[in-house]
């Protein structure tokens, strides 16, 4: 990358920029990755100056094909990017100027850095919002085939990691299934404040030249021209948004991979990742590490710590646009790398996740899981809850004296606690009859279970319709 | 507040909580603020077991009189509130029961206190929801009645807060108008997912219950039950939402506190905060601070710090409820007076702003901001931009040297540096000239300005009769 | 309390505060808590104000005593705070006029609220660091007694939280004492920053009083006066230090919490925490929740969000003092209070926790633990460090298909991957052997355990002799 | 850099890691940064494991020339760096395993990547923090320069961004110069935490090799080898430690940097930033943006990010080693980057800052600036001082109405407000007899100044001869 000082201001400036001021100010070594959009959006603009009269067709035309060429040249690889241009505008700008002459100048027109950074960026973070839908949907994919596998895999449901009542494991699997949706539909409303075009507001107050931004939102597929151009130039709402979704959707994230690292470690040992989706030990050998969902938990910082950037960033900025505005793409270009990893880590691994159906169930028969069903029981028996809770503490600690589950232990010990209790409470105290009798919406009963997969899948059917 | 130590779940326990611990795990130090809608969903619950006979009828009108009479006990301050009664949730169900009898216990039937804190909480959310977007509008509308009696008024547009080109204040107030839009759209979305039931999940996996989840939510308005148990009682995704939503519109109050602050500044003079919004220093008799502005310039770091605290809070917890989740009452509670408080400040403030018109003109008028209307004058007599700019650039230097703005100069004087510049160069230097120019939607013409106040006040006439 | 308009500034005021805007800037409702430190900062004042000839030795006394009153009447309730006096200031400084007259007017003189709330504050975070201090030195005692009494303990060792090697429980007890030590370091290093005493500063200039800063700074303690006025009244970094070394501590506190919450769920069962630690459910009789440390754990979270709240509201303020800076106090009183509380639970509870040493040694036994002492034990015998990997990594590949641990397997089973192995080998498979052998300084050893806790317990003592 | 997938730990793998997953879950990409101090660390553990015997003498001499061949190659770009090799440690370690045969394998004896990461890393930040620690002292010796050739020039000191009272600009430089000294103090505080050996905890427990860790630690300069090796592997206290000190600094940045934005606007025009410092527009030909400023004032948000994403990382991690802890680099890297890059610009920037003495002058005989000064004349002729205030309040408000301050305002129309005002009054309604009064430690009077910056060079001098 070449370097030298720019002097595009240079009529109002008596000396050069300093070396190092030019090198610590210009974006170009990040910015770049915008090129697609800022020729995607300069072609549009030139369209729209050439259909009100501000460029002639062939001066329109000679732009769309310089502005082609580079884009080639830029994805080939046999492009040049100068630091001493500053940014990714200035260096297609400066390259369309070389290979088309004044015309190449004439572009400007009718706009500013500040609308078409803006209007970059809304166009990249389009782009890949429609990318992160998309990957969200195929992961809830995963995550619908597993959960209807495991309908009826019975485990401990937990609270505060203690053993609380069994539950299915697809049932489990579809909690993450209902978080992934919120996210999905964050991303969703996020888009529609990221699709209005910036671009006309100039550098601030709009532009004395014949504009149509009607027309070139049309051709950028945007919703509207944004309303207000001292708002359009130094909006970044959209940014902190995504963030704050993403931040929302890595902390999900969190909690998977916290409860798919405890399942794999020998003590739960409820599941088993394929070997390839782990790493093992430069020096124990005997290592099988979950390296995927312990990354994408440690992930979530620099999500949270982007959003936090951002938004300290545009604390307490006057309008319009400031320089510190510049740095809102390294953390937004981070986070949109970081969600789209994560998602396709994920989205690959979960179908591929076995579960331990024995130890699962096995680790629900340990716990006094069924102790609420125990309650229950006395109540429909006419115990009061308050009292029924009592009874069942009691029973509760002599098995943990004695080391028995409530299930195993006999019907003269458990009358122990309450002579309301008769030989049909084997039938409440079994996993399968727990688990089936919560049956009713969003309850832990495989029929609902199945129901919940059957919604998810016609959910996840009306999305690629849209 | 009485302070014993809480034996509920005793027949388990072999010794009674330790009095510190049952200090330090207590809520109802701060959940109390939850009565009303603790109250709200207990009745809707009572009604809905009685509809499914659980509970009788006249079970049923016993709960809804005690409770009721509980809620205007509360509303009296005659209450008792108990630590050794844990939460909000406990020392109602106390009081019911001693005012009720055994009725009073059966209460928590088919629900657990992890639905029912959830429960609540979304209740309470809405409610302070629904307040906020109405405090909004009464904000906008406030900048609708100003930006429509300053929409000619001629101000310096700043970027680096540099004068860069004239603007109308009414455009500017406007900018401030459009940053209100967003926020009030996205607590509208937020607002859609905390509408959702989550009683009947129970603990965490449902219940062996008959309920009606449906007709629970109906009672209370929910858009529908929440479609996972588990998921149900451990979601606080809503919180989060809230507080990312509320970062964001204190993030913009902090800009138009910022330009307010500086706005009252000797050095910029623009406004004038009617003194009653204003305090004065207790050593220097001359002051006459802007606290106003200040202090909710202050108040976006709590606000940033309570998202913080919950995104942190979330973090790798496994399913379902966990203990560490009682820590999200006081942030969002928090959040919601904060926001409550800042909006309130300003939409009592903005109105009554007055603005120094022949300062905001004069500044304007200095600070060579008509410098882009010469550059496009040039330009529209066949200079190519770039060029236009060197000449502008070398006419402010000279300006800079000998102290004249641009409209200063006499004719001889601009034509040194290009001699296209004619007589007709004076119409586009003017200030009213250059603001008018800029006529297009967006644009900072004066008819844009009152274009957009009339859009404006048909959004919120539309958001009134939603 | 009573709310009524501040007319303190009346003179250049022509209408009263809004009164709504008057209780939104007020403070007095949480700065009260720093009337200790106010009257103790106040008297200071007053006797250099005497020293330096301002004041005269009856006027100095009858302020002492005046202001000592006050202290005595709001420690036993008997003070009313009033909105409309603002703060802690205002309230003590009209009441101590109202107590002996005009006298109590002339304490104000060179300084000013900006240097007083600047002194009250530093005065108060010296106080609570210094319980905080005493309080982690106590919790580390308490690991310190653990750690001796579980040095010879073994437990599975855990990276990837996948069994690693056996290490003993004192020694794992000992990296949370280290942790400790590292806070403890940083709120002295922090205190350091605390103890410099800004009064004197006044507004922001100094005053033109012949006052002593010296000589205030040895009545309260301070190491120096601050060096710089303009600094001395608007620096807050002491507190966002504070927050920041809190934040730490609490991070800390939540690997401990998580490890705790791990090690009392069923699968784990490494230790039991008594029942007076822990809370039970509503519903499910038979829990018993580690809510201590879930709670902590959860604490983590307004911690950080103080710290960024702190560092958000400091950004972009320019000199001296501005409103911004009321917003410290709430979140230091909130750290300050939730650092006291963690520790004093936790340091409360671990010296109670009991090992189930049997449960871990039979988990250290699985998981393939010695693997690296099978390594090592190859590498002695002349094999390079990654081949002796490869052949250990196919025994335990082996391992897993049979479903042997290392030391189950015979003899002849091993020699099926290198017959350099020999009867010897299973001295290094045993646990006892594996820890013994890490013998060095930081190593699992029992003996290294009981070192380090003997220099724990040297530095303890050197600290109580400070 | 070629990508296949790693097979280091295959003995116990059935199948070869994702593609990926392999490139998602390596570092190499970003931790090859630290080859330096991986190999400097490698050098050292090869002469501690000949020392003890370990490794003979050949061995220990072919890794040194081995190693730093290496060293050579990568300096000089020729070294292929390979995402199958994961990270920096194995890429280094297979090179030199390909240079001198099978004694590079040897080199792994007795540790692990958990404590070679941890080492390498601590080396690298001793290094980056001793070079941060040298640039604070070369800002700060250029404010003491700019300090000393501004003590005597008077401008107004705010509060509230109002006008409060005179201060000399040398005295508020010296507020800048404060802040840095606290910055430098908590970056050696930090050193000390950084300064500490893990090298010699292995995997997590220690290693069964006969290891000198206090060699090692002498060999790279280490106070001490860390205590516990659970610990010593997992602890990145310093990595967030330094990341709070860096959000200190930089926050202190966005202070001057907020002043300097404002000191360069059209209504300040308080200084004048070099042209080589800022940079142009392209549309406005007049603009001149004080970039350099703005920028470091928007590079707060990425460091405060970077402490948010290191303390979310540990959040609630078990011990010991996890991969999630791959995730502490790139924060680090960005922040140590960030730091330097901003205290570069500014100790650039700061010496060529030029004061515009006679506009601030001006601004501080604006504003009422002296009417402390009357406040405390009335008080030194014995009015009480609220009583004083109040009478200048209403001067003031005199001056408002009629535009005139206080010393532009006749001795009759003073005399309004009190008869005890005489001729004498002028002297100190100066702005000159203002500052020269504030003659305190501390004060703004330019003998204090002048003093300070006498203070500050014999300290800045101290710290070059350690």
């Amino acid at each position: 990358m070449s370097e030298k000082t720019n002097q595009q201001w240079g009529g109002r400036f008596s000396e050069p920029t300093d070396a190092f001021v030019a090198r610590f100010t210009a974006s170009v070594m990040f910015d770049q990755r915008l090129f697609r959009q800022d020729i995607q959006g300069s072609i549009a603009h030139a369209r729209m100056l050439a259909k009100v009269g501000v460029l002639s067709d062939a001066e329109r035309d000679d732009i769309i094909r310089g502005l082609s060429e580079i884009r080639v040249e830029i994805e080939r690889g046999d492009f040049e990017w100068s630091v001493e241009l500053e940014d990714v505008h200035m260096n297609i700008e400066a390259a369309l100027t070389r290979k088309i002459g004044i015309t190449g100048k004439k572009l400007h027109t009718g706009r500013s850095r500040n609308d078409q950074v803006a209007t970059d960026i809304r166009l990249y973070m389009r782009d890949e919002t429609d990318l992160i839908l998309d990957e969200i949907s195929r992961l809830q994919n995963g995550l619908l085939e597993l959960a209807e596998r495991e309908a009826d895999t019975i485990m401990p449901g937990f609270t505060h990691l203690q053993t609380a009542q069994p539950v299915t494991f697809g049932h489990h699997l579809m909690a993450w299934f209902e978080m992934l949706s919120r996210d999905y539909e964050r991303f969703v409303d996020c888009r529609k404040r990221i699709n209005v075009l910036p671009l006309g507001a100039a550098a601030l107050a709009g532009t004395t030249y014949p504009i149509d931004r009607f027309y070139t939102a049309e051709l950028l597929q945007f919703a509207a021209p944004a309303n207000n151009s001292l708002d359009a130039v130094s909006d970044r709402d959209f940014a902190i948004e995504f963030c704050a979704a993403s931040s929302l959707l890595l902390m999900h994230m969190t909690r998977m991979s916290e409860e798919l690292v405890l399942w794999t470690s020998s003590q739960f040992n409820f599941i088993n990742l394929p070997d390839r989706f782990c790493t093992g030990s430069s020096i124990m050998p005997q290592k099988k590490n979950p390296d995927v969902p312990e990354l994408v938990r440690g992930k979530s910082g620099r999500v949270y710590g982007h959003l936090v950037s951002l938004l300290t960033l545009m604390k307490s900025q006057p309008l319009a646009y400031n320089k510190d505005n510049q740095e809102d793409k390294e953390p937004l270009f981070d986070t949109v790398d970081t969600v789209k990893g994560c998602l396709r880590a994920f989205a690959d691994m979960i179908p591929a996740l076995e579960a331990r159906k024995d130890v699962m169930r096995e680790a629900a028969l340990r716990g006094f899981s069924t102790a609420t069903d125990l309650a229950d029981y006395l109540v429909r028996k006419g115990v009061a809850f308050r009292d029924a809770h009592e009874i069942v503490g009691l029973s509760v600690a002599y098995g943990v004296r004695t080391q028995k589950d409530l299930g195993e232990m006999s019907l003269e010990e458990l009358q122990q606690f309450s002579n309301i209790i008769e030989a049909d409470v084997f039938d409440v105290l079994s996993l399968d009859g727990s688990v089936a009798a919560r049956n009713h919406i969003g309850g832990t009963a495989p029929d609902q279970v199945r129901w919940a997969v059957q919604q998810g899948r016609q959910m996840l059917q009306a999305r690629s319709v849209d």
